[in-house]
């Protein structure tokens, strides 16, 4: 079982954002910059183009879904999205609240106290409920 | 006009890998390693999520195929995206073969003659319209 799963099913505790039936929203615990998020499909699948295509579409929506919800609420000059893969093998979209092109690299990480982190997630998660609602 | 609407048009010749009615992939010049190419909606907007649904839904199906035909003539681990528009107002996914996380930090570049170029974009354009076809 991935870490992601294990996040997913609740055994490892998240700042989650937002859910849907094939899809799970949390923060990431070792941000880029403050609100940087991982949009994660359920099913257990290692590289994105192996996704198959309505799953890997239903991703790419509920990823965009969760940006909107995250630009309305975290100041930033756009969202940025990113997918990697080479540490954990379950598909992960990055969406990082861009200040500059640093954000983005991986290289310099923003430490956030968890009462900070509780508080961008109930941010975000909130945001998301209301763009739900329309 | 944005760079990439004169690349689109042919006003500025590009190594080009794709088109279709609404999108045009081509290889970047200042590639993070190669094969590095950039897929854009034709048309001109500045951010990915301030993209219509349909064309947003439109552009990720492009470049989802655009790294299928990647990967099959491209040696790396996996196919990385990156979306990230600091540099030019006109959207652009980057789709990179990846070998390690350097490939995708867009700190170092590989230098590419010419011929190389045009014959990673005649390998990745074949295997495109190979795919096409299936």
């Amino acid at each position: 079982m991935s870490l992601f799963t294990k996040i997913i099913s609740g055994e490892i505790p998240s700042y989650k954002i937002a859910e849907t039936e094939d899809f799970f929203a949390f923060l990431d615990i070792n941000p880029n910059a403050p609100g940087h998020i991982l949009c994660v499909p359920k099913q257990e699948v290692d590289k994105i183009f192996d996704l198959d295509e309505d799953i890997y579409t239903g991703l790419m929506q509920f990823s965009r879904k969760v940006a909107h919800a995250m630009r309305e609420v975290m100041p930033c000059k756009r969202v940025g999205m990113s997918v990697i893969g080479l540490e954990v093998p379950h598909v992960h979209v990055h969406l990082i609240p861009l200040r500059d092109m640093e954000d983005i690299r991986f290289t310099s990480k923003v430490s956030l106290e968890e009462t900070e982190m509780l508080e961008i997630a109930k941010k975000i998660s909130e945001s998301y409920n209301g763009l739900s609602q329309n």
